[in-house]
């Protein structure tokens, strides 16, 4: 931590920040210059955390060196994480492709959709039994009736499969029923939510908030690992700014930004970043030419008929086309698929 | 709704929406121009709200004509509504003001802000028992200890109180001993925590979320609404943005705008928005001109002490002197105060 | 200027700054943490500004110290620029109100406007004769011929008239006919223009880029200031964010940070910002108890029939309406009106 | 164009509205439903756009059924525009690769650069010679003296070249060296300077604004077009958005959107969107996966020496790289490179 004070700061005020940080058993080292005095704070900055320095007179601002995420942290943890779950995994050397409906509507529907995405090449199944809805009349979700499909489908394809859940409660349900939960945008930030995931042990798709910093992310990330699940895999679909034409922005960059910060698996959702369909193809070769570790792919059997995004939801025959488009650049990419 | 065809759609395709549209029980109304046919959707249009009709082929796209929220929207409640408490209120002809500090940290730190905060003219105590913060290793709250010194605060100073909720739990604690529920930015989707607050039928106060349109907002209300707790405030606390001189950008138009989408009272949170203590004052000045219902201000005995958000709070001082700034302009804007 | 070195950077590398910086003619200040080391530089940090020494091994991060501006900069002049043109000034105890429309259309447009607003009580009439349109297909503007009508009105009502430039070519001409320039928000790091308006020494008002940050936008003014020019008045019009239900978002909160960082005079655009007429009076009543310097309003006799604009232009009476409700918010704010 | 009006407009408003389409020489097409009338306007709306019409009584919003931009339009224009320059094109079936200095520092400095960019595979020079810079103090460009060294630098190696024009005087003094004019994101709603460079007939590369839709960025190019000139590229390079781990935001998804709605070739600069040299590449492979016509990266001999954006500029090992692990990529693409 380092408190640079204002330009002609009183030896009063700098002298008063000196002893603050003393009073916290910390080193302050004191660098005068031209027009601004800086003071640096050495030691664990986490005993000064709650004394408001930057309050003190004549303190300009201060600036933090080390980022408060340490389990999620690439500099305490060089190697990249690998989720292996039984015959499959996340990350390093594999192309995962997770693929499903956006919600899950009959057990026919996610039976027939769940045979599809496996012929295709996907090794997850993703489905929604709990969804969260912008307007409280849409529909929302088969809750645990949609769970039971989900078991079904994994029994019989041998897929691996991830559902998003919404509360304590959901989890609760979910856990006997999946193997792998999803957070999804709009709880990104809902950590009594990332504190219950995490306390199961199941491993966690942790996707990104439409107005989250990669930081407040990486924060969100440690929140489920500081309760003893290190199986947090990260996922991309967009963030909002101004730009109308596609539903969100898809923030290609975080691919390279994660992988030097954190260690943990990114993917890739192209569906919920385009909104189109047509433009989920394009995005998911860029996705795997940039380095992610996987992809989510909305998949439906009739998109037109879909009871949740059906503009963006490829169709069995789309979706096949597309992987095999990406082999190739799963290939190139390093990645088994 | 209106369904716009692509430049020289086929007959066939404009007969296949047609018939979508009438097989759902409604009326098609076809406008045929020079180079674009559109076509009209008579009747309720929650019929069609499955059918994905965007998909059809050669439909360009959709334009909602009517909002999704509708126990929320002024078109159909042209009255204010007008929350009251006992012997105070808010909304309509009253400048409500809620102040306290960000973390409640201890009962004499609580009773000494509730006390000083009274005085100057604020009729309701805020503080956070429960605090959703960025960092899992940041100070969390004192939960059911907290909520206790706000029941004492209000006993001994007459103060309503006002206490954020992050889980089904805590509102079912919280609503044992507080006035009204808050449910913070981070979790204005949390769609399981709206409906829960929803139940209790106490009056809810839901902040913006960083990233939520005016019409997202509007139907998260929505669902804390059609629980049948029509006790709703909104509360505009910064959106997220490109500047950084603020933690937040305060949308100050969202006061005329919502003021003309709905009837529920509108309060502003400058604290939150600036981040920065000095500008609290010219915005919560500028919320009482622009037609705000009410104002929530951190306050805090000691901001360089304070556990969180010291930077933004004001101290009893700063606070009384703004209260006393702020009557003329309450006047000039209609409310007492 | 502060250098922050990686964990754990070895001992060459954080030489090698050191050798850098003094290589410079600067003294470099060694602050040794528990995991990082800071290097602090002393002396005129612009002699490093072309060593990229970010670039350099086990670099983790630059933090600049100070702003780079310096004539805009409150720091280095303490007290509010007061920019006098005759009887009138804009800044300090003053509320300055420009009025008048969109674009000049005509002179019966142009005069009829000036005496309507110069009796509700502007100082000074905007109209626009170069316009700078999203689509060149939209009218762009009665050139020379519109200037001829602002000198007119100005010589029959006393008023004096600003007009927007968007070339080197309409600022020779402009300079002709008007008191003060304006430089419209995509023109704001169009850095030719800015130089040729320094060069003038004539007022200029230069309204904030759409996504222009505040320190941008001083660097923007720090150009006209440059050629020698301090007569620059900050005009703040809405910035882009997500949110649709205004034209721009209004960064209300850019006053009170301003008022902090430069003693140029800032004045708002509501018009601009709302593009929605009803949104204007509440957006300017907040900009007055903001502590804003001014406000720059959109004015026509016929919003139904102006070419560009009508939807946020006030009618003749909506804008004397407003100026007596202004009037006590005014005077509250200590200002003349 | 499509007119909504108001829930329950009373048959008098509506009257009012077809008469004033009626009297711009259009057909209104009346479709009323049970809670809202519509009328659609039929012939061509250029006749309506003076009218204002969304300021007539009881008028909800209006909305336009077809784009402004019409050149730029692939719906008028279905065939990919292909850019010819003696033996090399930009568009369809090539990847063009424009590589070099940010700056323009020195004769050896642009040579060197030529060499090994042109012996990696780049078949365009970058370099500016004209340089807007956000602080008048950094450095401002050689000009005409950078452009000599341009051309010197096309006469050795047989590169076309390309350079940034901030001003019509710099456009005319550059028309004389280059091969292709480059106009810059602060510069995207120039107006002036656009309709300057359509005159030339000279190749354009249009940047995107950093705030600007990509309707915005296509009626820039229309202001272009306009002019005669249809030899336009469109170069997205990032958008401003509340992320500040890069630079600003690469928006992948452009070059999807912009296939559909443009038949303008489409290049992408990730040396401006990343800021950082290690994002570079990742950056670079998925916009050949995502279906760029080409990709405009910074080049420097001596990165840590150079004048302006020495942070995101490749060494000529690290592009020399980029381009073998490039190859594959254009080949899968469909593109010779």
């Amino acid at each position: 931590m380092i408190i640079i004070m204002k330009p002609g700061a009183k030896p009063a005020s700098i002298q008063n920040v000196i002893k603050t940080i003393q009073d916290h058993g910390l080193r302050a080292h004191l660098s005068e210059g031209d027009q601004v005095t800086i003071i640096g704070v050495v030691g664990d900055k986490a005993r000064l955390a709650h004394s408001n320095i930057q309050l003190a007179p004549e303190v300009e601002k201060i600036v933090n060196v080390t980022e408060s995420y340490k389990l999620a942290n690439r500099k305490f943890h060089p190697d990249d994480t690998i989720i292996h779950l039984d015959h499959t995994q996340i990350g390093s050397g594999i192309l995962t492709v997770m693929a499903g409906p956006c919600a899950i509507e009959s057990e026919e529907q996610l039976l027939s959709t769940a045979r599809a995405v496996k012929k295709a090449g996907a090794t997850f199944l993703r489905g929604g039994a709990y969804k969260p809805r912008t307007s409280p009349y849409s529909f929302q979700g088969l809750e645990e009736e949609g769970l039971k499909y989900m078991k079904t489908a994994r029994e019989e394809t041998g897929l691996k499969v991830i559902c998003e859940v919404t509360s304590a409660r959901a989890i609760e349900t979910a856990a006997r029923y999946v193997d792998m939960l999803q957070i999804g945008a709009r709880n990104m930030q809902n950590f009594e939510l990332l504190k219950e995931a995490g306390k199961t042990g199941i491993p966690v798709l942790l996707k990104r908030g439409l107005a989250a910093t990669i930081d407040e992310w990486l924060n969100a990330a440690e929140y489920i690992m500081s309760e003893g699940n290190e199986n947090v895999v990260l996922c991309e679909r967009g963030i909002r700014t101004f730009e109308t034409s596609t539903r969100n922005t898809l923030d290609i960059s975080a691919v390279p930004v994660l992988k030097e910060r954190t260690h943990l698996p990114v993917i890739i959702d192209p569906s919920h970043a385009a909104g189109v369909r047509a433009y989920v193809a394009p995005l998911a070769k860029a996705a795997v030419a940039a380095g992610a570790d996987g992809l989510m792919i909305e998949v439906h059997p009739c998109p037109a008929c879909a009871l949740s995004d059906g503009p963006q939801s490829l169709t069995f025959e789309d979706f096949d086309h597309l992987c095999q488009e990406l082999r190739p650049y799963a290939a190139l990419a390093g990645r088994e698929f």
